[in-house]
């Protein structure tokens, strides 16, 4: 069982934007067991497109198509797939019904001819219902291949993933298991863990693949098997896992396929029935965007104070201005300030605060480039550190905001 | 000159990761010139990247490839580069040394024998130094196209780009120019856009292409052209641009490539000489971190609260529980309390505030999932309005995010 996701879009070609759509689909196939063999984008271009699904047909059974599905002069997959299928476009009545319902209680803009010949499709093409937008889905079948047309906007291509797309391929295919189960690790670099763990990876049976997956200070381990019976394929792989964390406890921090660090902090805070706060000055409020992406957030985190200009650190953080003035504002003993403060101030049982200069420019403070001092409150004290995370502005920030959740988390394992 | 990526790594066709690489390559290419013919992500599969290599060959005058340089076993994009060249692997001996340099100076673990095998490279490639890492880059020439390799970490590919690939491609190849001219709209669907400037659209010469970009509430509209004279190609583009504009002047509010809608709010504030805090529940300090993504913020920003936990709105914000009870703690009289309290708190000209239920479950609100009541305090009063972005979670956030950037742009540009 294999498939190729084909994106269309001019977008995707010159770097406007980034495909995001080829990662939920290929994440939502394995999770039937279909594995994806190629990601293939290509232009607003007729020809260019024919070959596409030319290639692809070839070698897959499943075609997914995102995009050119609009109703603008520029969007021709459908006019493409005509000719691809040697056929005609027809006027759905249900698809076209979904339109109208669509304009006149969420649009609430004229229903245009152009809105109206969204309800076209080919007529070989089972209509796939969009109860999201205006452009239905289409599922056509050609010398065993399925081709599956699917809009670009993302809520609309998930809406039909979900709804439509994966329950006609669960149906239709008998479907291999497949499993991936992701270790995440800190504070090694991967030449360093393959080579502790290399008798242990020579061992591994050919069914089970391991990749290593580095990024910003966390490696990730990732343990890839499919097959027929879930139930071998789940205990090869649980075996192995079973043999591999000891051989990492000191670095091993969970599964990423049940949780991010930010839901395992969550987690533990919840079983501690402990919150926290964070006085984000360098990090500019990613870290509380990041603890709040998760529903069910509210019951850990209190909430946070961005603390950017020099002045809301001293009036509402109260950090003492001699303090800053003695030690610079990227300084651990701000940071050990902001963190205690933003404790009190949220009532919090935790605080993380960060100070620091993520250039490009100096700023407020004298601190090179990329230095950023994390400082934690906890209920039995105050403690921080200095790190500097190179001189790109975004990577700093990033880098910081994953230090930040790395030593909260720390803190809270700990005291278990 | 047409360019084909070539992304290879299972974790992209799992879906584990998001290829965020190939929008950057493909966006640098075309800054000089270079088209992105394909983007081709394939497996760690020997057979599989071979065809891709083949393919790409026929069809374009540049290959990048990314991934699949790291040290551990599951990388194989040195071997089997070898293999399609009919190549050996050598030490390169100042790939070595940078090698070293790193591990001394930053690394700081030990210099493994599989770190120093990153300094093998195929005896016909020129290798591209890599500042950030111990992966080299590669530039191959077979049959008339250029083969690169880089490495799949973001910011080692960038670096290579940047420092290596651009400048001897732009010195080796005569280029045409290339121009994306983006048009930023808000309120008004692409289908009614396309109406409204169908007789514009009709006119265009062939040479422009336009396209259209819709993403949650706004439209993008793109015009490209490109040419080796690169006066006629601006003028050309700039002489549509102005013909359009008048039709769309009511709902036009920049130019992307100039700048996003944070930075232009950022700019109208620095040249009133006026700045903004934000008070942030359901968006959870995202406001905040979008607009200190860019550097220079500290001028026009002071600061942010993420008022996530009930108590936050009352004890530090200084939201009157009474209004909360009376009004509920999703509603335009406590959004508004909230945008004059935190404007009060920073110390602010204006302030920015949101308060909504962004789902899945109601939490501390009685409120419809999906109301978001988004408020601004100005100099000259305060004002709100309450909207519904649906079911999504992060769907609802990053409208409101848009929306809440939206109001506060019209009212500093109301003011001029």
């Amino acid at each position: 069982m294999k498939a190729e996701i084909i994106t269309i879009g001019d977008e995707i070609l010159i770097g406007q934007i980034i495909d995001t759509n080829s990662a939920f689909i290929s994440k939502e196939l394995n999770n039937i067991g279909v594995s994806v063999y190629q990601i293939t984008s290509v232009q607003d271009d007729k020809a260019h497109i024919l070959e596409a699904f030319q290639a692809a047909e070839k070698n897959v059974d499943i075609v997914i198509i995102t995009g050119g599905l609009g109703p603008t002069k520029d969007d021709i997959t459908k006019t493409t797939l005509a000719e691809y299928f040697d056929d005609t476009l027809e006027y759905d009545q249900a698809v076209l019904e979904n339109i109208k319902y669509l304009w006149k209680n969420f649009v609430k803009q004229p229903l245009l001819q152009v809105n109206i010949d969204q309800s076209l499709v080919l007529s070989k093409a089972t209509s796939l219902m969009n109860k999201s937008g205006s452009a239905p889905g289409m599922w056509l079948e050609k010398n065993n291949t399925i081709f599956i047309s699917l809009p670009g906007v993302p809520y609309e291509m998930k809406g039909l993933m979900n709804d439509e797309v994966l329950p006609r391929i669960s149906k239709k295919f008998k479907r291999p298991f497949i499993l991936h189960k992701t270790l995440l690790t800190y504070g090694l670099g991967e030449s360093v863990i393959a080579d502790r763990i290399k008798e242990w990876e020579s061992a591994l049976p050919e069914s089970i693949k391991l990749a290593y997956l580095p990024n910003l200070g966390r490696v990730r381990l990732r343990l890839s098997s499919k097959g027929f019976d879930k139930s071998v394929v789940t205990h090869e792989v649980e075996d192995q896992v079973a043999t591999l964390i000891p051989l990492i406890s000191d670095i091993f921090v969970g599964f990423e396929e049940q949780s991010s660090i930010e839901q395992i902090i969550g987690n533990q805070l919840t079983k501690l029935g402990k919150t926290f706060a964070v006085a984000e000055s360098c990090t500019g409020g990613k870290i509380a965007e990041n603890i709040t992406a998760y529903s069910g957030a509210s019951s850990y985190f209190k909430g946070g104070l961005v603390a950017y200009a020099m002045d809301s650190k001293t009036d509402i953080l109260k950090v003492d201005p001699k303090l800053i003035e003695l030690h610079s504002v990227v300084s651990n003993q701000v940071a050990e300030s902001m963190a205690q403060n933003v404790k009190k101030l949220f009532n919090s049982d935790y605080g993380l605060a960060t100070t620091g200069n993520a250039g490009p420019s100096k700023g407020d403070s004298e601190a090179e480039i990329g230095t950023v001092c994390i400082a934690i409150a906890t209920p039995y004290g105050v403690f921080s550190e200095q790190f500097n995370f190179g001189k790109q502005r975004l990577r700093v920030v990033q880098k910081a905001v994953t230090m930040a959740f790395t030593l909260l988390q720390k803190e809270i394992f700990k005291k278990c």
